[in-house]
């Protein structure tokens, strides 16, 4: 990872813009024996003579044989250790739709479900329910009252929801209540160490409560909450590596993870590309480092289709004019990890990076963007987390280290 | 190395199976500049077809510039980091024929060698006497009793066996009696800290007790004694792996070094490759992972034989079908560490790696498998310690880290 103390005494502010553009997922694997990957099949025009301007190389997340989630891979990205950093997933969903978790607080991710007349789950998804049905649900569920704590229930997307529960004494040491299978019913949530044993209660507590209020609903007649967390403290990004960060971003979730090290999360208007990158020259003058996130790369993964996951990255590339035309002076064009949609999931091969950066790069002999040309890149294969401090120095923005 | 912690919470059982081909001491260098390794030389059809399909890497078994003893070589195979695991060559030879070595045993490595009438060793192995006749050696010093410990002695190969003392307060800091040179005399056994003085005087007393035993004797007149070690107590393989592990190979070191990983030691007839991967299609229903173990590449290469080195891996080739046959998920060929004939020895050179695996792997450009495409190959450069993880991976066995 990146040495923290180190990027403090090195870094300096500087006039240079940096632009992280995360296509999530975007590591692919061909269909077949000698086939292209998902990126090396798309029409990419602006990418390819990037990438023969600028270097490539492949980034391992977490490390060699590791799939990583959404928060791990982009806390790498970041410059943190995601073995040393774990965020819950309760966290990053409740930073991502706004919804504050203090340090006295512990926050779960919900998941509305179906369960038979036995209360065995049918449905870990409840069918994907609408956003808003979903929220009238989730409305009723704010109305549970506890003694002697807050609760906050609020809608994200489908059937997923935030809990946080507020208070002195809680504690996030508790297992999870979604199975992970159908054919038998939610766990109880238990204390992981005993100062956790009342937060268990509490959560109990309220599940019971819920599943009544819930019991009359179809086809989300039950829940499940996992990834129950609390505030990580993050070291901060923009005091680290002295820059002005924000973050565009079209999902909750990552504008929660960015909200995690300190980025500025940025509203704007639509959900395509080229809307991201118009965001982003918006606000181009007051801040010296963007994180672009595209998340339907990712999406098109793990749905298994190759095609629409390679118009994804057409997309992108058909953009790339919009954002150029601010002049960044680093420009890394990267993912959080691979979802080759031949695998339908996230999976552990190394995550092709493309580094442009007009004024100060060294190129090497690649002069198109994909996984086999990052495998032979001048950048060669490295951990994610020493990405930032190759942005850094890109952008003129780190010091020399030693006399 | 593998963490083995993040290894336990992330592995889980599946239907897959994964062979990890060793060809001991593969890698090598051209003898003439400009000319091809062993690797490169050999006919080599079904390994070239395997790269292909599959991806290329190399890996520093211990560390940069550093030359592996067969011990760390494998150790790093199985994930386990060399520097940190460090195993005696008396416990390795010990295990490899079978001999127990438990928590209070010290065992060492024993040669026989031929002495002049000074005590003078001119021939440290003896003139490699036949196993036949060492064994009749062996007999006579098994006939030595010393007060207040057991000792077992057993002979391995030629002019080599294996010493075990047993009894409560054994050390094994102790120092080596082989000079590693002719025209001296053998070294005393001395203590590297006082709590070994005990078992330094009785090592030295038995060698007295041997050395009047021996003395009438010819070529084998006189032994030397080394790698002194206890059972090193080595994290289990299959439980941090979750797979059900064998070991096929034809010398004992190498089904010792299994064995303490706790992999189990197969049984076989005959000890050509054909023979080994025979016996691994016989035992394919029972076990998940199968370290095969190829020793002659590394023999040849350590006799400065580049043609009999080449013929070597011509055979494994040439077997290959028989092993491909059982339709492994994940093939891993590669070696311990480079033996090249050139330098007559082990040596420090990164050792080539091929990866086959058609359902998850990301292919590279490479086609032929060498030492050469393999520092240009998908994997890049990294870490022997991290082969597990990425085997584990292809082979869908592990999940993934962090939401």
């Amino acid at each position: 990872m990146a040495d923290f103390d180190l990027m403090r005494s090195l870094s300096q502010t500087a006039q240079t813009k940096i632009v992280l553009l995360v296509m999530d997922g975007l590591g692919g694997i061909p269909v077949e024996s000698g086939g292209p990957t998902e990126l090396e099949a798309a029409l990419r025009p602006n990418l390819n003579r990037l990438a023969a301007e600028g270097c490539l190389g492949q980034m391992n997340p977490v490390g060699y044989g590791i799939t990583p989630g959404s928060g791990p891979g982009h806390l790498a990205l970041f410059g943190y250790d995601p073995l040393k950093f774990d965020i819950g997933r309760g966290v990053l969903e409740a930073f991502g739709i706004g919804v504050h978790v203090g340090s006295d607080d512990v926050a779960a991710r919900g998941n509305f479900c179906t369960v038979d007349p036995s209360g065995k789950i049918t449905d870990r998804r409840a069918g994907r329910i609408a956003t808003d049905a979903s929220k009238l649900l989730v409305d009723k569920l704010a109305k549970i009252k506890l003694p002697g704590i807050e609760i906050e229930v609020k809608p994200v997307k489908e059937h997923r929801f935030v809990i946080v529960m507020r208070g002195m004494g809680l504690s996030s040491c508790l297992t999870e209540t979604d199975p992970q299978k159908t054919g038998v019913p939610p766990l109880p949530v238990k204390a992981i160490e005993p100062k956790a044993q009342r937060t268990a209660d509490l959560f109990n507590e309220w599940i019971a409560q819920a599943g009544k209020i819930l019991a009359d609903d179809h086809p989300a007649n039950m829940l499940t909450l996992r990834g129950f967390s609390g505030d990580p403290r993050l070291p901060q990004f923009n005091e680290i590596y002295k820059v002005k960060s924000a973050c565009v971003a079209v999902y909750p979730m990552y504008r929660g993870v960015a909200k995690l090290v300190g980025m500025q999360g940025i509203a704007f208007e639509g959900d395509t590309p080229e809307d991201e990158f118009r965001a982003a020259a918006k606000i181009w003058k007051d801040y010296d480092f963007l994180f672009i996130h595209i998340k339907a790369t990712d999406s098109r993964g793990e749905d298994g289709d190759f095609a629409a996951k390679v118009k994804v990255i057409e997309k992108v590339d058909a953009a790339l004019p919009t954002l150029l035309a601010s002049k960044p002076d680093v420009l890394l064009v990267t993912g959080d990890h691979s979802t080759p949609a031949k695998l339908k999931s996230h999976s552990w091969h190394p995550v092709p990076l493309l580094l442009w950066a007009p004024e100060t790069v060294r190129p090497d002999t690649e002069t198109a963007f994909g996984e086999r040309m990052c495998a032979r890149g001048g950048l060669g294969t490295f951990p994610t987390a020493e990405l930032m401090p190759l942005a850094l120095a890109h952008a003129n923005r780190l010091m020399k280290y030693g006399a």
